[in-house]
């Protein structure tokens, strides 16, 4: 099948199933109006924005394209409401949510006429999508990068898991750099792919040049989900890493942990470039990344690969 | 491409490149020779075997099938000198080696005209067999049941990172026990798979009954990477389970991990069918399974499904 008429590309009126993750501190307009203008789906992360910087962000993306695009709202936003105040004043007419359950949020913004995605990890997340009105899911598998499942469910497994589980369409996320494994996802049952590490990665992301260099040294086994007593992250292996594994071995309390991470660490590793001190979130899939590319260029890559994947089949 | 031409197929003869994994306390002669028969490869599980008992199953397995078939050997198995004898004066045709490092007996197997692949969890081992001359290696990932890698890379970012540093053929091991799943693994670039929870899950595995019937009733999350202080190994949640876990949280010491593990856990779960204090070795694929069926009718669903997955593309 053509990726245009999958339902994920039809939903979101795009040309190619290919959503960029909304992931904090690096997507931002640029990124995420470079994804749009490509012939994928852009989302802004308002995970790591305050509520104005979001109605910057909107203002800005609005002018530099006009093919669809959404927000990622994280659901444990502290000010929640301010935040979906603006995605409804503004204008925007596709979100995706996550971390959170979808029951709260979505018949709000069905109201208003915007197309909703949640991101789940597991099957009975996938059930309440259904139910709760959601028009897609992202299953998202172990080896994404950042905030993850507690079930530690690969993409490979969690994608027919949950096709048998709803009749949305699925959008595979975790694992996904490449052509092969954007086909790989496709094969499994999903109807478009969320791409993250890769577009982290890219010219147009609003990450520290620091940590993007960083990255691309790491290779196999450099990342690992961690912090699994407050809330599963995947993170990247360096100074402040060792010291999570360190406590997590000896097997430190909930509240040693709390310390230990204090706050904004993400920003610190990824916005702000300190490699030791800063929380580094990528996924698996950060060891087939070995160059910092404009996203022109990781679509025309992308397409292409995924046409040789497809043909060896 | 049709399965039949791919290399896999070519290097062992068979109809469909599907290799049954050699499982401890599953794999005997009734498996296997069904396997074979049915168009796959099957591979008797030396692990679980007095080099005694392989022999029986050597014997029994010629009689059983004129297909081919082989001999699943762990390169830590203790008395690993006179089972290689067996292997060789038997006349064993394609030996599977796992657990170790396929230096040593590489070049032993090949100049006895036997076919050798190699079980590997990352691509520096990957490396290692090309250099050691193995023909093809196993790629297994962090979805696997039983021992698996330190990494904890899993199937769907360690096929194309093995693609990258190898050009023998990849079988793709871990998360595929369905059609869509082999399809899946197909586009990633492996080029046959080896499935193991599907098989130790069918009529002809040597399982025990209870701890088959156990393993339907899983579902996602039921199974975790445990023991990593030891040797990481995948098992489904018991009573023994909730221990390790205990155990792994509170921070024991791996000389107390040894002692809570014991001896011959796995034979009294697997083969024992002592669900309480037995080592409950599986996939994560056990939540996608729901019935024991003949090998048959998995080759016929398998095969069926796969096509249906190529289509989709």
């Amino acid at each position: 099948m053509a990726l245009q008429n999958s339902r994920v590309s039809k939903l979101f009126d795009i040309k190619y199933p290919v959503i960029q993750g909304g992931m904090v501190w690096c997507s931002g307009w640029r990124l995420a109006s470079a994804v749009s203008n490509n012939g994928g789906l852009g989302l802004l992360g308002a995970g790591s924005m305050h509520p104005e910087v979001l109605s910057e962000h909107v203002t800005k993306m609005q002018q530099a394209t006009d093919k669809p695009w959404g927000v990622n709202v994280p659901l444990l936003y502290p000010e929640i409401d301010r935040l979906m105040d603006i995605v409804v004043k503004k204008g925007v007419r596709i979100v995706f949510t996550s971390a959170g359950s979808p029951g709260k949020w979505t018949s709000f913004l069905k109201n208003q006429g915007i197309t909703v995605a949640h991101v789940v990890s597991n099957s009975r997340f996938a059930k309440k999508c259904e139910e709760a009105g959601v028009d897609a899911v992202v299953a998202e598998g172990f080896e994404a990068g950042g905030h993850n499942g507690r079930e530690e469910t690969t993409t490979m497994t969690l994608i027919p898991l949950i096709k048998n589980s709803t009749s949305l369409p699925v959008i595979a996320a975790g694992g996904i750099a490449t052509g092969s494994q954007f086909a790989a996802a496709m094969a499994l049952g999903a109807e478009g792919v969320q791409i993250g590490s890769l577009f982290a990665l890219s010219q147009e992301s609003s990450a520290h040049e620091a940590f993007k260099s960083y990255c691309l040294k790491a290779v196999e086994g450099d990342t690992f989900l961690s912090l699994k007593q407050l809330a599963p992250v995947r993170l990247l292996r360096n100074k402040f890493f060792d010291l999570v594994r360190e406590a997590e071995q000896r097997g430190a309390s909930a509240d040693e942990m709390r310390a230990l991470l204090g706050k904004g660490r993400a920003k610190k590793g990824m916005f702000e470039g300190e490699l030791d001190e800063g929380e580094l979130e990528i996924g698996q899939v950060v060891a087939l990344i070995d160059e910092i590319k404009p996203v022109a260029r990781i679509f025309e890559e992308l397409l292409a690969d995924y046409a040789v994947a497809v043909s060896r089949l």
